[in-house]
């Protein structure tokens, strides 16, 4: 196909490079549409794996593949690198830093991002890890900790410098506190022999009574003792109502001495939304309906994080890679059927399971009725995760830095970068 | 040694995590001294590849390496990530942004930094290539302005978009043009297919007649050669006097729209060098006896790029890491001779021969008399700095990835990083 033939067709608009809009693009291939993927970003980040790349153990580069590596071969397909400031939904058009960018068809794909439920000053303070830039902060703050912890002479201070808070039990809270562990326990003793590592605590911090309320009750269990095992101190009924960058204060009125506080508490849908005038639901999502279309808009599909649908039993579906892919799929269908006057599909999620790394050798996983957990959940997480990687080169990277980390206890990538000195931007961390 | 014992010995500075520093520290291992690293990175860079991490070869953590990683288990070796403001060196007291660090004997290797000989045009709108920030922020330039060109309607516009000036006909110039010829003629094309690379033009300015001055003539004229079968346009007698981030002026009037200028084209001693009451040479660096003590300072060495010390012909030795290195192995040896009360050794340098790559299976080598060129020089390189890398993980990584980018053309690390919004800091790109 030809430029000139590609501009007469209906022009799909596809909102985020994440695992819905990469399928939805793919599913795209053989239509006859001309596809735009526009992302503020040039790359697709395979989000589960970011906090290995906060906890040292994998490069940004690994999880991350250009956009244009995987889909530039797509006769269809055009990449727009540009942010999304808003959506006009009666002009079809969208106004990005880099211009407006008009459409026949949009595919709303923008995902989710941190939900800080508005308390600013974990906002500030704290990090989320959803972006590719949060895991590098997150990386280049718990080195720098430690070259701060192995130079002071107080040890309140060294305390408050080796107390690492983690808000959230599900899947990244666990994850995180559980690598963090393993960081901290395993591999910087040998990097600071001076330092006393001992004195260093985790704390996983969780609001509910139990860990990943996602999975089931004998998981969540498991996942509890092999976190104390690895002494990471879970507390229930736990909830942050502040945090300054020196102390951690609970609703019940404890109060963490803590340098670090990594907010894995909750999510909401990406920003762009929120001023659409389309009905939302929890978290913020929009509500569409079985064909995954939004209420009045035909021409306007959600999916992945950004889109409300209630699962068979009538709880929303997840906020997952799986449900956000299998809806690209299915979107990508239904604009064929579109096209050629046919009736769409509703949308049905087949759930192929779910896991959790706890760390090293450990693992729970849920697939249909088998519950799986240790050496084994850990094995089948490797290989699902390596497979789903996109890219040659990053699966035998991923896998050679899995197996040295393994092999030795090593975090390959332990390189603080440094920051250009960004006078506007407010400090992190507060003056001593 | 328990930490005690330690403290009642000299304390040897060590200011910079190069080649020499890292040599000299390593030197020391069985000294009866305490040795202190001062970098205000946590890495040794090798800088030989960092045109590689500039043109998305290489992931910036394949070619840094934490100190701590490399000299962690020395026991006589502590670390400190400062940055070195000034030394005092009546009360030998450096001045750092985390505190005073007294010595007894200091080693300063603090290497050199890009010189833009005062023009300040050049130095804003430029880019150096020396540290890993540097390289990072070409990368990302390079890719965002391919992704600029293919959505501009205007060829002029676009000609400047794809216009390549490098500044220094040095072995990292020649190796800068080529890399990026490969990456604009081989690899992007395939990442931009609506986009025409063939007028992509790649220049390499050069003041004098000819390539890599400091090797054999045969050699430069070779490298020309393959740089012509490149597309790259080398000038001779070109003198950069200006550029505004749109325009580089040439001394002779010459105009060449062009978004991107490297400045390759000069080195001068590190800024802390600078306000030392020690009678400095060329390019700023610090004239030193032939024990590499700076007159009358016994207590202070200077080695690397810092130093300036005339070979046997009475040509400064050069700003290379072979020249780095031994002295740094030769500073440990005449600091233990100094603790034991013998005679120091004057330094003599041991030229191994220079190499510098021009791309694909392209190379020139001098090792004494030989002079190589081609493939075989070629694997020479690959060998030699696939050696001279320093980490296991890494050298299997960078490996991995040159046969990749070798078999498939492909070059792997094709992402742009989003900068934080620095208010303060200047925009590199003049607003349009």
């Amino acid at each position: 196909m030809k430029t000139q033939d590609l501009t007469q067709l209906p022009h799909v608009v596809i909102i985020g490079a994440g695992f819905g809009g990469l399928r939805a693009a793919s599913a795209l291939a053989k239509a006859p549409v001309r596809v735009t993927l526009v992302d503020r970003n040039n790359y697709h980040l395979f989000q589960p794996l970011l906090y290995q790349v906060a906890t040292a153990s994998l490069s940004p580069d690994e999880i991350a593949q250009p956009v244009r590596a995987i889909l530039g071969r797509q006769k269809n397909f055009d990449f727009r690198l540009a942010e999304v400031r808003g959506i006009d939904l009666d002009k079809r058009v969208l106004q990005t830093n880099d211009g407006p960018i008009s459409y026949d068809t949009l595919i709303l794909a923008a995902g989710s991002t941190t939900n800080f439920f508005g308390n600013a000053s974990v906002e500030r303070f704290g990090f989320g890890l959803k972006e590719l830039e949060d895991a590098g902060a997150i990386r280049n703050h718990l080195l720098m900790l430690c070259e701060e912890a192995v130079h002071s002479p107080d040890p309140e201070r060294r305390q408050a410098l080796l107390t690492f808070v983690v808000a959230g039990g599900g899947p990244t809270g666990v994850e995180s506190a559980g690598a963090i562990s393993e960081l901290v326990r395993n591999v910087l003793p040998q990097d600071f022999p001076s330092l006393d590592f001992s004195q260093a605590r985790i704390l996983l911090l969780e609001g509910a009574d139990r860990l990943l309320a996602a999975m089931p009750e004998d998981l969540g269990r498991f996942t509890l003792t092999a976190l104390k095992g690895k002494r990471v101190e879970v507390r229930f009924g736990a909830f942050v109502s502040g945090y300054d960058g020196r102390v951690v204060t609970l609703k019940d009125g404890d109060r963490i001495s803590a340098r670090t506080l990594i907010w894995a508490a909750g999510a909401r849908a990406a920003q762009v939304v929120d001023s659409l005038p389309l009905e939302k639901g929890s978290q913020g999502r929009i509500k569409v309906l079985p064909t995954l279309q939004a209420p009045g808009h035909p021409e306007l599909f959600v999916i992945g994080d950004a889109a409300l649908l209630p699962d068979a039993d009538g709880k929303p579906l997840p906020m997952l890679a799986p449900v956000a892919i299998q809806e690209g799929a299915q979107v990508g269908k239904n604009i064929l059927a579109m096209l050629q006057g046919r009736p769409m599909q509703p949308f049905t999620f087949h759930d192929p399971g779910t896991m959790a790394t706890i760390g090293r050798s450990q693992a729970v996983a849920q697939i249909g009725p088998l519950h799986i957990r240790g050496l084994f959940a850990w094995l089948a997480w490797v290989v699902v995760h390596i497979y789903q990687l996109i890219g040659f080169r990053n699966r035998m990277l991923v896998m050679i830095d899995w197996a040295w980390n393994y092999v030795v206890y090593d975090r390959p990538v332990r390189l603080i970068n440094r920051q250009p000195d960004c006078v506007d931007q407010p400090a992190r961390q507060p003056a001593d």
